[in-house]
């Protein structure tokens, strides 16, 4: 069966996020009242798996071996849609 | 009052996304059953706004104004929290 699979890989708390930070700024200066903005990337993965959940373990796999920087990143996954 | 919204930038329907099609062939090389991968850009916004209408209305212009690209891309909005 084929799922639809969403993984968001975001910066731990404490790493600096140099495109956060530029993009705060410059709608500060298009005087937009933003205190904070943090970048994050997000995968939609269309895969085949035998269930939800072994849609999930896959995907949480790929995260630790690929997608995610285990030293600076943080993911979170969610099974979205069963095609 | 403080409004957290979340504002992801995806590419239009037929445009290429290298990242994305780098991304599934390295994963199909480590033979995940991957059959599609969209990568797209998750902005998390906390700014002061009035009420959720004027939060979300807020981050309609700056995705118009600065982030979104409207040749290439789409977006969506979503006001998650209120703070």
């Amino acid at each position: 069966m084929l799922y639809k699979v969403r993984a968001e890989i975001s910066l731990k708390p404490g790493h600096s996020d140099p495109e956060g930070e530029t993009t705060t700024r410059s709608l500060k200066e298009l005087t937009y009242p933003v205190r904070n903005i943090g970048v994050s990337k997000m995968y939609t993965i269309t895969l085949e798996a035998k269930s939800r959940s072994d849609a999930e373990t896959k995907v949480d796999e790929m995260c630790k071996r690929l997608l995610a920087n285990p030293t600076k990143d943080n993911y979170t996954i969610q099974v979205e849609q069963t095609q």
